[in-house]
């Protein structure tokens, strides 16, 4: 059995836990998908399905910061940054027929109240995200206590409208979340511009 | 068997599916937790799991809504109403362990791509509180493509600020959600004051 083994369980189990939960993934389904033998798990993953959850959520929210942090170092600025990994999620879930969205909400609402080791796994990813996009902000130029509340205010956004989106099937709330984020950043950027919401925005552009 | 053995049967789904969601959810711990005999889920509810998690899901989403229509009733206005249904969701969550948050949350990320007849029934929830929540919002006298656009991001920073507190064990989540959503509104209100971030606005507000 080797590494490529260990990472195929890996890739195999990230995308069950994105799509179906902790809960509603079988070790006897990830080897099927990973075209691995049964054995093989607890070879590498003495721990079994918990040490097996916990790494992927580690690796899958460690994948998931450098695509965000991808989108955003090709952006011109922040606030297109910020509409761009909106827009981008947005496309994603439509092509995956709304299964993929973030890789480890659904995990994080499962474990909260049930594994102690498990939730403490989502919420070092969390806070992660949480300061990789406020020292992004921060080095925008926002001052730090108002960029770590920048960075929970799209988080939130982002996780809301996945929860929405999926159930909606439908982008909308994805967009609605990435309009505001993008104008609650250009705002912090620029206080003295009347950012109020989108759509206010929009009018007071199109006014004379 | 009772019309009350029916009934305790919802309550215990309903708390059981927000704390450990539907996979996590067994009969036998409803009926342990209802006190109830293990034929009378199929007594009064001859569709088993699926039919019991589509009518506690409705059942728990118009719950839900009564709650915050409670709550935005009690206001002074809907600005306030708003950051009072945060205040109330980041007091239960504390309370309760960080385990009571939305009551349909988890069960609809892990059914989204599972099953129909669920999905279905967690959307038919969320649309009728983003209808419920814009429309009170019109009542206010914003505009109805406006006041629908705030319910969404009402809901989706409410939604998102679930998934980050119990995984961080913080109410920070919800209390900076709650902080942009009332701001949202009241900028939608009055377009003309300079709302952008609840941060800007203290600091606006503490100017000489």
């Amino acid at each position: 059995m080797t590494v490529a083994t260990r990472d195929r369980i890996l890739d195999s189990t990230a995308e069950l836990l994105r799509r179906y939960g902790y809960t509603g993934t079988g070790l006897k389904q990830i080897v099927a998908e990973a075209n691995a033998p049964f054995g093989s798990i607890y070879h590498f993953f003495p721990g079994g399905k918990e040490q097996l959850g916990v790494e992927t959520i580690h690796r899958s929210g460690r994948m998931y910061q450098e695509l965000v942090e991808e989108v955003f170092d090709a952006a011109p600025d922040v606030v297109t940054g910020v509409s761009d990994c909106f827009a981008g999620a947005a496309a994603t879930l439509e092509v995956t027929d709304y299964a993929d969205a973030c890789p480890i909400a659904t995990v994080a609402l499962e474990v909260a109240s049930v594994s102690e080791p498990l939730r403490q796994a989502t919420a070092e990813v969390f806070e992660s995200w949480i300061q990789s996009s406020a020292s992004r902000f921060g080095r925008a130029g926002i001052a730090p206590a108002q960029a770590r509340e920048l960075a929970i205010a799209m988080l939130n956004g982002l996780e809301g409208a996945f929860v929405f989106s999926r159930a909606l099937r439908s982008t909308e709330p994805l967009h609605v979340a990435g309009a505001q984020a993008a104008a609650a950043v250009r705002a912090a950027l620029d206080p003295q511009a009347p950012a109020a919401t989108p759509r206010s925005r929009r009018r007071a552009r199109s006014a004379p």
